[in-house]
């Protein structure tokens, strides 16, 4: 049941990156394969560089296909269906709040079961998270939004550390799961309703 | 034989696209050791991210330096040529069409010789193809001409479809990689020369 | 004590890489996770891209999570501190110089321990040393350093030069990381407090 959780999360997240680089190429006003090439690249993307990082080659989409053919699947599906949509940008953000909480704590335990420590799989977690969005934005030409005024690295980073505390703290691997995406996407969908921020750093403050 | 026009393609591919990065930093006026970076960068760059996920490390150039020869050498020539070019743009355009060809179906092939499977093999032909000029624009801050209104990605696409389709349908390897080639340099040059693109993407069509 | 001169090179380097990307972040007003994300991207982000091309995985802070551990310190350092500061920009560029010239020759250092020629351990040098300072400028928005009209990538390339040179010709490893180092350096700082560059491309030149 642990496995077919992890799996859901997964795929879940793939899907919703996919979903927000196919409504990235809508507001780029790209054709049906630059739809598919920023889905994929979004969807794929922070785990790549996960898999590359811990060194688990070749990455997980060359032996299991089927993350690429979610992301085509999705890429096709947001080309129809995005002009349905009131604001293409506003889908964005929240399918991308739901994907940075997914892949927070699915890529801290990717780490963990690779065998890294606790401080190294929260760091994964956060770079599998929020990579591929800075990919989606870097081809898109559009601002990071890792640089958005409202929380959002720290969002990932809270789902990760809640995550790797909870399974470490004897959790079991389901619940923690389960803790860490809610923390991560409470706080994301917090910020992005009400305008949440940290403290930013000010040059003038006393 | 079969080896030589794979090795051939593969030398030809990293010639043009360093040239490509060759002609970028023209247009940037910079010094020398940026011609060499840039053209270094966008000639090994698709083939180093293809090498990576695939698992196949060291990637490719550190056990053959003569990719990196070959690209400092194509450096050295734009910096003394490139001033006798009417249109650096243009020729740049052209040059990165053919890489785009050669490298759709070397990258595609190099993933079938790695024992994926074939939308795998066609994502990585797609990776390799474009992975270079996005390096280039990005580290050049120009617009990714993946974004470019021209059929661009989907000639990658179907150069690296129309080798595996005919690699897997029983065509003699390097039938299928000119095939493949030729197809996927038609395109581009089609779109080059007439402006050819697919339906893109409108928020208010019906 | 050779050991204990690289381990030294190496942790310095990512501290003042990381301190740099904690400056980039001031100036884009980040929140502390925006501080401690661009020193970490920044201070690891060569080496990790140097460890991935050689094959040398997983890379080095998932085995050594004290490069971490320093980036992150350094980024809460900064935080506090960088108001002080008279010029941050300028504070930027002068710990760039130094971790350039470090990174220049500890890169080197690791390809060839990694058993790979003279021409690419002086590109790993190049890759480990300027490619942080990209990364950092990618994620917070900036023009690419690399694009500096004074000399910059060419400073990464003397010290990894000479380093190797040194090596190979048979000063003690010790003495060729320093002369590296202090070749890199010294013609970054001159490029600095001087405005020292190569000649340029002229596209209007005879």
């Amino acid at each position: 049941m642990l496995d077919t959780l992890v799996q859901l999360f997964d795929w879940l997240g793939v899907a919703v990156f996919a979903a927000t680089g196919g409504l990235a190429a809508a507001r780029k006003q790209m054709d049906i394969v630059g739809f598919a090439l920023l889905a994929t690249a979004t969807g794929v993307g922070g785990g790549t560089l996960r898999d590359i990082a811990l060194g688990q080659l070749p990455v997980f989409w060359v032996g299991q296909p089927v993350y690429l053919a979610i992301c085509i699947g999705v890429a096709v599906l947001i080309f129809a269906a995005a002009a349905a949509l009131q604001s293409r940008l506003r889908t964005l953000l929240w399918l991308d709040a739901m994907g940075l909480a997914l892949f927070a704590v699915t890529g801290a335990k990717a780490a963990l079961d690779a065998g890294a420590g606790g401080l190294v799989a929260i760091v994964m977690g956060v770079v599998t998270a929020t990579f591929g969005g800075i990919i989606r934005d870097l081809l898109g030409g559009d601002v990071p939004v890792i640089l958005s005024r409202e929380i959002y690295v720290s969002a990932a980073l809270l789902g990760a550390a809640v995550f790797v505390a909870g399974s470490s703290g004897g959790l079991p691997t389901a619940a923690a799961l389960v803790a860490g995406f809610l923390a991560g996407f409470t706080v994301r969908a917090a910020a992005l309703a009400w305008g949440w921020s940290l403290p930013r750093y000010r040059p003038d403050r006393a």
